[in-house]
């Protein structure tokens, strides 16, 4: 049966990449410029061969497959994800998105229907931003937004900056920029990825059609207070960066609770320089993120959180930065692409239903300028970025059949 | 003019010691068991052989000179400090009172008086507890208090632990109970150390007589909650130990401002786990360090955090360990030893006062079973724990001064 050799090739390939992780049996961790990285863009850059796409690596570390049609010069139709994970995630956030762009090539070849456009599977690099505290990168080059400079200023937690793991990794960073594809060459976008919350797992639904990806905001904030010692120095004489942070910090989520449209706000990372027990912190360090459908929701809380920040280091005598990582204003996907896929699962029987994003992806990125869409495969109890992450193999099969005929009907226009 | 000996002595000594430091231009950083923490012990066995001390380096890695007395049979008078700092910390916390116990024992030795008793010089190691988060290693073990247990338990931050340091360091962990010293073999301790406080620089005052050390409750307290993606977790579904612990850490400060006796409590370190913008965290861990002349304050403050992380943690779902790293109860200081001084600084015309101890010290170890005194020198602004400390070497030299007449009237009692 035509279902289960889709089924048996997307299990063979995601169960193969399962290897290509920097915590063997403590999940994913496939940071961006690692060997881990290099192993998996080596297995893609086969995959993508072997189903008659012609590949190359572009600048910015993704890698491209490109399934010729028989007009190139027509603005191709895109699918693709990214390769990279967080540290100890699972093994289907974002890669299963590739090879779901793999699959619809060949199922695309298989077909042998006409072709009018190219096909191009992408596999980006670092959509996470778990290294550099930054995110979207590979798609973000890809659209002209990533430059030497972007490079050379975010680093990792050992001080290494993308521009130097680039060139550790084979890639040359003054030559980003040419990564940038011309504008109106890609027609079309479309993104698989796994939902990363509980919504289609708890109703029992089998396709996710994506109508809105929230917004974002992510900031680096410092404070900094006076490192003096914990035993002699008053209450009344210290400007301790522990309490002025914490009393910031610890307001973030009931303002993410007062606001609808699933805003949510998190604090992920919280570091004390210099960290001893026994000395008042001169320094802590933490992250925001917050999301919105509502990109008012967004501001909103950012503001609070600056209101706050002026008010409790004040009254530390202390000060503050407050660095601003990352913006994205909520994106709406393609309707026309949508109805195209709603007509395909009710021919079908696959169950589905419309839902926003509620994480970022590279179709954030893309979205705000190209007609995109994303479809959502259930994960298992709403759970991600962790090592029991998991979605059926029947469920991205049964995505790849309606995102195939997505595609081609888009390649048979002129 | 002998005076002028002496403070020419104690600053060549100290300025020598400088050089002993992890990170040269950002103050000192001499952690224990480590090549710095070996360098200055050498150098401090040479100044205690130059002053005509027999000199050892214990299982616990204390170096000891020993002064001879008549009848060395008899409880001996001790002195001393310790010689490790904290990251990044200044150069005379600590070590200013090891090199004043040397130079008690040069004015000993040069008067020319009769010493029925042995004059023991100690440089403890590891008082601070800033590698493992513990403290008073040296001291501890010099009471007996620590075994090969203890030395298995604690780790620093790359997980090394005590034990496995120490053998690095060329001590056998093993044979650490051999640095207790017999029971009533020690009389009286005598203890320099600068104050780390802003009181005695304020009021210009030269001596510091300590009459009493604040006790010290420390604790690790670890939240647990859950990993999630920060995008795609509803508010009400996500059990972040990030708000959990600083709706916790935020009220401390507040908590240790509403008792009086000069209570303080503090935060000096927090780490987040995974630590990722974008994961809402599975752990918080930090520090909480409660000091306070009142034992009483110090336990309610501990009683309130608990009650807190229980009404915080079950507020997201998880759950905490809250783990004593040191209890210490408040120590009076030896009434007839500090009128000894008092009668000293009266004939020298050096003006002095009495004042509590807010910072833990060696001697509150040790002055929970041996009669103790400490004598404290001005910090200048109060600043300690941090590159810009500094203490006048004239005010060190004249708590020698005094210093060594207390012990000379302590070595000449049968």
């Amino acid at each position: 049966m035509y279902m289960e050799d889709i089924l048996g090739r997307v299990a063979r390939d995601l169960e193969h990449l399962k290897q290509f992780t920097a915590t063997p049996g403590e999940g994913c961790t496939r940071l961006p410029f690692t060997k881990e990285a290099r192993a998996a863009v080596e297995f893609l850059a086969e995959l993508m061969r072997d189903a008659g796409m012609e590949v190359r690596e572009d600048a910015a570390g993704n890698i491209i497959g490109v399934l010729a049609g028989e007009n190139p010069e027509l603005p191709c139709v895109m699918m693709g994800s990214h390769y990279d994970s967080v540290v100890n995630g699972g093994d289907y956030d974002g890669i299963a998105g590739v090879i779901c762009a793999i699959e619809v090539a060949r199922q695309l070849k298989e077909s042998g229907l006409q072709r009018k456009r190219n096909f191009v599977a992408v596999g980006f690099c670092d959509e996470e931003g778990m290294r550099f505290g930054t995110g979207y990168f590979g798609s973000g080059a890809m659209l002209g937004n990533r430059d030497p400079d972007y490079c050379r200023r975010f680093r990792d937690t050992d001080g290494i900056s993308i521009y130097d793991a680039m060139q550790g990794y084979g890639l040359d960073p003054e030559r980003v920029q040419e990564a940038a594809w011309p504008e109106g060459s890609i027609g079309h976008f479309l993104e698989a990825h796994i939902e990363q919350g509980p919504v289609l797992d708890a109703a029992g639904t089998e396709i996710g059609l994506v109508d809105c990806i929230v917004g974002i905001q992510r900031y680096m904030v410092t404070v900094y207070g006076r490192a003096d010692h914990a035993g002699t120095t008053p209450m009344d004489m210290r400007m301790d960066a522990v309490e002025a942070a914490t009393k910031v910090i610890s307001k973030i989520p009931d303002w993410a609770r007062e606001k609808a449209d699933g805003t949510v706000a998190t604090t992920g990372y919280m570091k004390t320089t210099p960290g001893g027990m026994n000395i008042v912190a001169e320094k802590v360090e933490f992250t925001v993120d917050i999301r919105s459908k509502n990109n008012d929701n967004i501001n909103d809380i950012a503001h609070r959180i600056r209101a706050a920040l002026d008010r409790e280091t004040a009254a530390i005598g202390g000060s503050y930065e407050m660095d601003t990582k990352l913006v994205i204003t909520p994106v709406n996907l393609s309707q026309e692409m949508l109805q195209i896929m709603e007509e395909s699962c009710k021919a079908h029987a696959y169950s589905y239903q419309y839902l926003p994003s509620g994480a970022g992806h590279d179709s954030l990125e893309i979205g705000q300028v190209i007609p995109t869409v994303m479809v959502f495969v259930p994960s298992k109890d709403g759970r991600s970025h962790c090592p029991v992450e998991f979605t059926k193999y029947s469920d991205i099969a049964k995505a790849t059949v309606i995102m195939t005929e997505l595609a081609q009907e888009l390649l048979s226009r002129d």
